[in-house]
């Protein structure tokens, strides 16, 4: 099959790569309708992480199932399916108590690559979710965001405690930012304030739900917030970039007793005790466990209630994968699709 | 009156400061009927903190209303109250959601100092709480260690969200610690485990709930907290020492998902974010809202339903104040009561 492999920052090659097998009982293989490119592919992409050798790309996916193996009850071939970056067994105590994302069992698809034309997905019963039937062509991007960065602005949302009433800020206007204003204005928050000096992005946050544009940062932004929360600070504020500044400018920006919602992979980041201290906000994020709200997000955009697939501004046949790389990092793309 | 005062590290002396007047018509003067060191005083005793001249002491404080302001509506002279050591107007946007400790109008009781014969008391209305009549004598130290000690390890334990069925480990065994101990039972903690190597500290921690001692620290007491849960790590984890070390025990003591509530003041620490990412745990603390839980508190005190007053192990006429400090640097004291 076909797949990508970042063999030194920069370079991304599309290449043949072997076919997946099924090598544990509780595999699947599926056949990818549409992958895609992620933020945090970038990471590696740029140099700022380091692999020891050729990496295989890719942990968003989703496709049909091709084969299951022997113990798998719940998939069967045939079926659409979706599931995150993080393979989890959805029974072990860590599972079930909403953390799938650090399962005890958990296997990270980006070992796996899914930016290919076929994928083994270990722990198939636990972490695929089958969509009602085959899907309208339309809503295939949709639930491929749902696969990651959907899940994670989700979760961002949640872990900020966002809902009815409440000032939300955005920090970051990447694909999660983008879709933590839509799980935002979805939680039923009163006010959101994306933070962007993109204009399309401005626009798509806008229609994802934002009330308010704020272009500064830093500092600025950070005053800003405040102006327009009466001096307090938002309620509630989701980080989605990941650096020193930004996990700052999130607390900084948060009332005292309020929550920041962080799922930008931390680089480089310390965060100073006092200012955790003196800032009385509360902070929870990590790795988003997509898996507890994908039923109610695949539920959601199989009605056609939201549309996150609108983050894919740039669709490109896997083979141009490194087209779509370089989009993304010169930041002419929120975000591309490949189609294998 | 008398009061202490610290020179320099190491110099603490009980000398006459002004008798306190009512300065705004908001304002009340208490004599205080017992007064005490806190761990967190001992942070300018030692030098960590360096003031920049003589330094009034105290900020807990229980007694008797002396006089009010003519604004004042809820205390009157001749009642026995508590207050934090944050005063509080306890009606603004920040005090209704339970953090008076931000109040917007908010005054550090510590520029004050409470380890005095009489202390005036800023916006009285929102910040003092009377006992229902006046408490019998030997229920005073209890109510005195609702000031801080007490209010602070409560928070501790809901912002680590002690309850029913949760898994407890408490880091720190000083008064804080120990009152957290005494909360995560209050709240219905299934587990409590104390972390100390202190005999007659772990002694107090049994006697306020503790299920367990752990006398580990660092590596080897997260180690063992794993072992006692299955691997995962504990639900809540209270931390009340403050420092690197404790903040890194405290976090990778807790299971993904879990919460870590801590109130030890933050001193040189600096959180890895990948730490913090990865752990996937809540974080939530800083200077305890104790006027939230006051009126729940001196309840339970007054019902003698806990006797948190026990974290008193030394009690000092004020004037001996120098001792009372030398005794909890030295760790022969877990918490000095001074006697005005």
């Amino acid at each position: 099959m076909r797949g990508a492999v970042l063999h030194a920052p920069g370079d991304v090659r599309v290449e043949d790569r072997p076919d997946p097998q099924i090598i544990e009982p509780t595999d699947a293989i599926i056949r990818l309708t549409a992958t895609c490119i992620c933020g945090s592919d970038l990471w590696p992409y740029r140099g700022v992480d380091k692999p020891d050798g050729p990496m295989p790309m890719g942990h968003e996916y989703a496709g049909v199932v091709e084969e299951v193996g022997s113990e798998v009850t719940t998939v069967r071939p045939g079926q659409f399916v979706v599931g995150s970056f993080w393979a989890s067994d959805n029974t072990c105590e860590i599972c079930r108590s909403g953390y799938q994302c650090a399962c005890v069992q958990r296997v990270l698809m980006g070992t796996i690559g899914t930016q290919s034309q076929f994928a083994r997905i270990p722990l198939a019963d636990g972490t695929l979710v089958a969509t009602p039937g085959m899907p309208d062509a339309d809503l295939v991007p949709s639930l491929l965001a749902a696969s990651d960065v959907l899940g994670t602005g989700w979760f961002a949302a949640v872990a900020a405690e966002a809902g009815p009433g409440k000032t939300v800020a955005v920090v970051g206007d990447g694909a999660v930012g983008l879709c933590g204003v839509l799980a935002a204005k979805q939680l039923g928050a009163e006010r959101i304030i994306a933070m962007s000096r993109h204009a399309p992005r401005q626009e798509l946050a806008r229609r994802f739900g934002a009330t308010d544009i704020v272009t500064e940062r830093g500092d600025d932004g950070v005053a800003v917030i405040k102006e327009l929360t009466n001096g307090l600070g938002a309620h509630s504020v989701l980080e989605a970039v990941g650096t020193q500044e930004s996990m700052l400018q999130a607390i900084r920006s948060t009332r005292p007793g309020g929550h920041v919602g962080f799922v930008g992979v931390a680089h480089d980041v310390a965060l100073p005790g006092d200012l955790m201290f003196d800032s009385l906000v509360h902070l929870h994020g990590g790795p988003a466990p997509v898996r507890r709200y994908l039923p109610k997000l695949i539920e959601l955009i199989c009605d056609r209630a939201i549309d996150p697939g609108k983050v894919f501004d740039l669709t490109l046949p896997l083979d141009q994968a490194a087209e779509g790389y370089k989009a993304m990092d010169e930041r002419r793309a929120i975000k591309t699709l490949l189609r294998p």
